[in-house]
């Protein structure tokens, strides 16, 4: 074994590794540890303190699932804010729809240099004219601006390090009081097979907040546990009810797969329903 | 890095890892690498010429999955096959419906005696009455006896070793030969992230045997890409017409899981459809 290698663990005895057939950038930002490697099977990995966040290969699969569902269902999705995202992948998918702005407020500019840098596909969405890119602590930023937003994303990391703040029933309560009437909030939810207990905390925090609260799953083949799990969060907008078609070319999301992604397995049914 | 573990490749560059708490057998049989270890996450692991086959832990996915959809919609599923599954995982499944016989035809009698002896959660259905256990190349069995099914599982490990001959154009029409009236098929079809092309090579040979050939999506956590691929194969049967809802006790499978599983991403129906 000559070859260097990345390793993520996914339980504390198992896990995936990559090949790296080189390592473009490794840096230690103010909040986290930055990396970008290159592998022969996905392209360019974006890594944060060691976790895949994204891949040249399969990003398609996540960002699609985090941003479709709700830019179909919502009745006029005009102001969006995503929360995270500094990689740029979930921005590009909402500035799909014509909406007025598109503002995201991620914690890390190095996350954000490091990707129009290292991962030109994202590049066009950072910097379309938009797309309004605000430096700041996600709760923070809520907690000072009191803009109403049509749709929300959370498209944080893990539950440790610079997100450990979005994952608390207080950060929902604050998302809900800066949504428009109609206002629908998605969030990313971590690997169902592997962190079942902090999913099962976070459905209690979020039915005493949202009256809708609508798991789904669909798989990223670089992240942990087959299925990766979302939520949809509203208190008027019923998911199943699409008010438009996606885009054409999306690689992923379709009508069919929408519908598809809520149906849960019984295991986790038990847990989340 | 002092701990055993043990590696499956999913491309040439990247793949999976598991520690071995211990190695409970490793032996080479006249077909294959026969390997079950001890896992702290996964529980007990087989492996077959170093691939995952089952676990303790996740073996549930992939065999609910492969049983279920073809056993609810079959009109009156009496006689069924399985072809390969010596792990047992297949048969018990099958046997939770009311059939005359569940024949098994594995190649590998060291996989069954492996099975019995190391995972024992699936010993009662190896043992059970309705089962009847063959040794043979399976499709060596099909040619010899000319006995009908009502359904027909390949229960295969991938298109290498033993099972080469199990995923070509000529078995695929002995398997439609050997089906009843209203017979169905179903099969295991592998990782569609990773084996694009060679699914595609098998649905055009599907579609020159079968009129009904539609592909179906389900994760398993050990297996590699998210979403492992099966396919539901007949000349009558519509795969959405459940005839009898399924056992009550399952940890995967139910009635919206099954209309969802055959919901595809636009990557694949671009493949598949």
């Amino acid at each position: 074994m000559n070859k260097l290698e990345k390793r993520e663990y996914h339980s504390c005895s198992n896990g995936i590794f990559f090949e790296m057939k080189r390592t473009l950038v490794k840096k230690r930002s103010c909040f986290q540890e930055i990396e970008v490697i290159e592998n022969p099977h996905f392209g360019r990995m974006l890594f944060l303190d060691g976790l895949v966040q994204t891949t040249e290969k399969d990003e398609f699969f996540y960002h699609e699932m985090l941003i479709h569902p709700a830019m179909v269902t919502h009745p006029d999705p005009r102001k969006i804010l995503i929360i995270g995202g500094g990689d740029g992948g979930a921005i590009k998918q909402a500035l799909r729809y014509p909406s007025e702005v598109v503002r995201m407020v991620e914690i890390d500019p190095d996350v954000i240099a490091v990707a129009k840098k290292y991962l030109p596909w994202l590049l066009p969405s950072l910097e379309d004219e938009r797309a309004d890119i605000v430096i700041a602590d996600g709760r923070e930023f809520l907690e000072d601006s009191h803009d109403k937003y049509d749709v929300v994303f959370m498209d944080s990391s893990e539950p440790v390090g610079p997100s450990v703040t979005l994952h608390e029933r207080n950060f929902y309560k604050l998302i809900k009081e800066r949504l428009a009437p109609q206002g629908i909030a998605c969030a990313q939810m971590g690997a169902p097979f592997f962190q079942t207990e902090s999913l099962k905390r976070a459905k209690n925090d979020l039915k005493d907040v949202f009256g809708i609260v609508r798991f789904y799953l669909a798989p990223v083949p670089t992240y942990p546990g087959g299925n990766w799990c979302y939520v949809y969060l509203s208190d008027q907008v019923d998911p199943f009810a699409t008010k438009r078609e996606p885009p054409s070319d999306l690689k992923y999301y379709n009508p069919e797969i929408h519908k598809a992604a809520f149906a849960l397995p019984n295991y986790l049914q038990k847990i989340l329903k």
